[in-house]
């Protein structure tokens, strides 16, 4: 092996560049080997936690999102929710139930744009791709805007921060995160296991004081909730069905943990498809009970939520519309528990969960970004190529879009679930339609009675499951486009086209640049001209001369700009005095302009004998200080910027590094 | 003569040079040969208006400055302002009585820092130099926030305004003087006419009305002006006399524009200075003369102002500070014309007038950058380079300069005026200083008794005009310290110091790079090793292949890094079935970091034998667009960075321009 590069530090490429290595290795950690990074996988105990957070976090807000909803219709709707609950959980388990079946070949592709791609054609993989993109920024705004939401219940001093709560949440999330997975799983556990206990105790002991009728109301159980005007009268017929379709889409936010683990799947330890499947089965049934049972402890406690504040009337007064409202989890458990020192643990351990929930989407992001990039859809940065953690670039790249995403929609849960559940609702239903037809082209090639039985069988599964997420997509896509969902379709048919033009980019480049003879090499350019520019006659210059010289070029030539009559004629004198062997050539420049005249001189001699090579010998100061450009020119990379743009025209560059003079000696 | 470069447009290096070259040009005007700007000069018609019009158009604001500092003492102070008037007049006359004589010095020198620089040393040159750059600032700056008053007089609804008008002037007078002195020459004429005659018939006219007692009050005559608390009691004694000395010191305005003429000697036709002293004293005389008249037919009239618009009381109540005041030349013009369209034509022409005024800046500023710069002691940005006026560095950073000051200053005339007095006084004296030194020494060696009684006359002169100047300077020094003149002195002390530390930098370089031995091109290095740097074998690295072959180097190897294994392999696959006979050397990179690793080699081989020249060949792809970075790699760039730090080693790009196949072919 090569000896490791070091003193000059590990620098990192792409987008952190331009840091100091300093602060860039404070904040992203040491950089790692390239075998360190790939196959990393993780053991079942912190897989779960890790890739099921982000699913079983959602009854963190969708109990709150399935209740808003319903309290458009007042105090009456509300009643409804235990019902809604009870068919979101439904959906869950059948959508979970049937995409087991896929988690195989999820895992045999290597995720789910892989299989989309492989089955369906590189550019519906590519929108499968943007719209997984955009999911997973989605993932990280959900969650953080939940985590900001009970950070403000839990600390009520920063009620009104709660974007800027949001977005600190977003660059620690992501300092963290580009530090790896390896250290998440090491962590993962104690916060899933903390929330998970806290939760089984309040839900039991709340269903149990239910039971003796001994459960305390919620803080907010002496609200009367007034209906939205408009919804009023819908609580017949259709007003009543669209109500309740669009609570179902709100709620359906909990399936989205289910594209969270099926795109993990790289990350579990073999065999992956059943450690990955039986994951998914339990963090589906653990989050179907748990919603169920909040909704019902919320009905039972006679917590409301409202869209807007003041919906809420208390002795004939309505709220004032910025009225915070505590999230429904918070009522019940301070029903259940009262408000003491447990509710703040509680409340805590909700927190750290929350954080935990991105962990698939700061996985899967740089990984997925990585895939397209390698295969032309995505810019060539997010290929694994940064000397940090190999996917630092999409981490960061993730991160950023997240606090944009968080600032637009001021980190509202509310309005940031109308997209996230239709992008991955559409994502899942291209993974099972993939699946679906991988199933069908399989069928036609075995014959064999017991396996085709089998697939037959697992078709038909599959079936259900895309007919249900499909069922869901419009549902949610009609009760939602006008709620915001409109934005998803526009980001994610932006980014398809935008992945389509990257691919056209770099598919034209590769032909041009490809080899198409069978032998490149035979025929050489016969000479060489040599220029030497010469801003003026000091070490640099001489130091150009004697390299050029020592190259022993066909023809060689120094050239001067004449800006200067004075200047001009002192290194005419100089040339003369030091006896320089190379016929000088003097290029008028009557508009002052260092670089023009140098250009049109090469041009001409290219002109004269185009199969020839000629290359302009540039000296050059290095400057040491940022400030160094306010006191220099910098004719010497002009020439070689506006030379790059003449076809066989090399430019060497020949540095003379100010202040070491002791190690330019001139050689 | 060269074929004049065209095409490719002449672009403008410098700070302007990141703007594209389309909007470049129609701000700042189409290129301009060196020898249509050097030695530029105007007629006597054209010079006057434009470097006499900084100092007659003081008398747009220095009676107000003179007037608001005695009604620091109410009413009662008020009635001294024709007499501080005189004083001020004679003061001016007096210095430029004697500073006649100091022209022919500063003609043959060729400006006021080149005769202290070379008669007090190139130190107290700097500080001079300094002082005369702030100054130059300052003087946009008054004259624009003077001119920016007057337009908030004539269009009230700016009132609120002022600053931003004073911006917009700045940027619009910058424009207007980087196209150059010439297209200034044509115009300035007519607005300096059209404001002579107004001024003279209104002073005309009133000292007519005055004296046969036909004189209207002025629009302010009504108020009673309230002493400050802080100097109600001050009319005795000490208090009066640094009353009298603060007025005096704001009136010290208009010697300003002395310097401002002394200061563009170079652009006066021979005789330059008997030219330039005629000036001078039209000048002075004119400014004398409508100075004192101004002040007379204000106090006839009744007209007042003062600093603080609540000293003002009618009828017992005072005035709000906001209350907008009109500026006295303005209320002496209302009160002979009357409120008609004819004080509309005088206050427009007044405006026209001041923006004439910072022409001396505009002239001057540049040149003395330029001058000082050559000479080392400023950025070499802003010698005679740009392509379009010579000095177009020099005027824009004037025009930034002044935004920033009138920015910080809210554009008040009162407040610049306390910065401006003492700076210009400050060059003044070290001007008056260098060539009273000079006489001394002429006197020295002149023994004829005619020529010396003359020199004896203009010494005396001389240093009655230095003791003149020096006085005032610490009049003005003693008043105005803590009202702002500290500003000047902080700056001009900063701005001295750091063109010291610039010269320093400079020295250093010219000393490290000066070449000393006698024969410097004797030894060639004797051997060159070339390295090719092969991202991936296709037609650039092919290129770069065949480029460095045809210099036939002493020794020729390709450099792979291997960040990805599959990659590395395919590349000495086509190494082989391409037939290049080129050894091949495969470097590791565990970081993935592209730089590193070649850094490393070629230090190896420079270790081994470190008296030869190493040239590395980068293929490189030039990029088209901007968006161009978002797509690709720039391995090249950055392996180019890194090697400039390497001493003896050449860096030669091999561009490969995307897009253009056609003129790619590989030769």
């Amino acid at each position: 092996m090569h000896p490791l590069p070091s003193g000059r530090g590990g620098v990192a490429y792409g987008i952190v560049q331009s840091l100091p290595t300093r602060t860039r290795r404070a904040l992203l950690g040491a950089p790692k080997e390239t075998e360190q990074i790939r196959g990393l996988t993780l053991p079942k105990r912190a897989a779960l936690p890790i890739f099921g957070a982000d699913g079983f976090s959602a009854i963190a807000y969708a109990p709150d999102e399935i209740m808003m909803v319903l309290a458009l219709a007042g105090s009456a709707g509300l009643v409804m929710s235990p019902w809604v609950g009870v068919g979101v959980a439904v959906t869950l388990l059948l959508v979970i139930g049937t995409y087991r079946y896929n988690i195989r070949d999820v895992a045999a592709s290597g995720g789910d744009y892989h299989v989309v791609s492989d089955r369906l054609g590189p550019r519906t993989g590519a929108a499968a791709g943007a719209s997984l993109l955009f999911d997973f920024v989605l993932t990280v705004a959900v969650s953080v805007s939940s985590a900001s939401s009970y950070v403000t219940t839990l600390i009520p001093v920063l009620a009104g921060h709660r974007v800027v709560v949001a977005v600190l949440l977003v660059v620690a999330l992501t300092l963290i995160y580009v530090r790896g997975l390896h250290f998440m799983g090491r962590i993962a556990l104690l916060p899933a296991l903390l929330f998970v206990l806290c939760l089984v105790a309040v839900l039991g002991i709340g269903i149990i004081e239910s039971w003796f009728g001994a459960l305390d109301a919620a803080p907010s159980a002496g609200f009367h909730v007034r209906p939205e005007t408009a919804e009023s009268n819908s609580l017949t017929g259709f007003g009543l069905l669209l109500l309740v379709a669009r609570s179902f889409s709100s709620g359906a936010v909990t399936l989205t943990g289910v594209e969270s683990v099926s795109n993990s799947v790289r990350f579990f330890r073999a065999p992956k498809a059943r450690n990955a499947a039986y994951s998914l089965v339990a963090m589906g049934l653990s989050t179907a009970v748990a919603l169920v049972g909040i909704l019902y402890l919320a009905d039972a406690s006679g917590a409301v939520v409202t869209l807007d504040s003041s919906q809420l009337v208390i002795n004939g007064h309505a709220m004032a519309e910025d009225y915070p409202q505590m999230p429904v989890l918070a009522q019940v458990a301070q029903a259940v528990t009262g408000h003491n020192i447990l509710l703040g643990v509680f409340l805590a351990s909700t927190v750290l969960f929350l954080l935990l929930a991105p962990a698939a989407a700061y996985a899967g992001f740089p990984i997925l970004a990585s895939t397209m990039a390698e295969k032309g859809y995505l810019p060539v940065h997010f290929r694994a190529r940064s000397n940090r953690s190999l996917y630092a670039n999409g981490e960061l790249v993730l991160g950023a879009a997240t606090v944009v995403v968080v600032l637009a929609f001021r980190a509202d849960v509310n309005d940031l679930i109308q997209l996230y559940v239709v992008g991955v609702l559409f994502s899942m239903s291209l993974t099972q339609a993939a699946v679906f037809l991988s199933r069908h082209q399989e069928i036609r090639v075995v014959l064999a009675r017991l396996p085709r039985r089998r697939l037959l069988r697992d078709q038909v599964v599959t079936m259900i499951g895309l007919v249900a997420t499909v069922l869901a997509t419009v549902v949610v896509l009609v009760t939602k486009l006008a709620q915001g969902a409109w934005v998803t379709v526009l980001v994610v048919g932006f980014l398809t086209l935008a992945t389509l033009a990257i691919k056209k980019h770099y598919t034209t480049i590769d032909q041009e640049l490809a080899v198409k003879q069978k032998n490149p090499l035979k025929a050489l350019p016969s000479r060489v001209h040599a220029m030497v520019v010469v801003p003026r006659l000091r070490k640099p210059a001489l130091r150009a001369l004697a390299y050029a010289r020592a190259t022993r070029p066909s023809t060689i030539e120094g050239l001067v700009l004449n800006v200067d009559e004075a200047e001009t004629r002192k290194i005419r004198q100089l040339w003369d005095k030091y006896e320089v062997p190379v016929p000088l050539t003097i290029l008028a420049s009557p508009f002052r302009d260092p670089v023009t005249p140098v250009v049109e001189h090469v041009r001409e001699v290219r002109k004269a004998s185009p199969r020839d090579v000629v290359i302009v010998y540039v000296p050059e100061y290095v400057l040491e200080h940022w400030w160094d450009k306010f006191l220099h020119h910098r004719s010497g990379s002009k020439i070689a910027a506006a030379l790059r743009r003449e076809p066989g025209v090399v430019t060497a560059m020949v540095p003379w590094r100010l202040g070491h003079e002791d190690e330019e000696k001139l050689s």
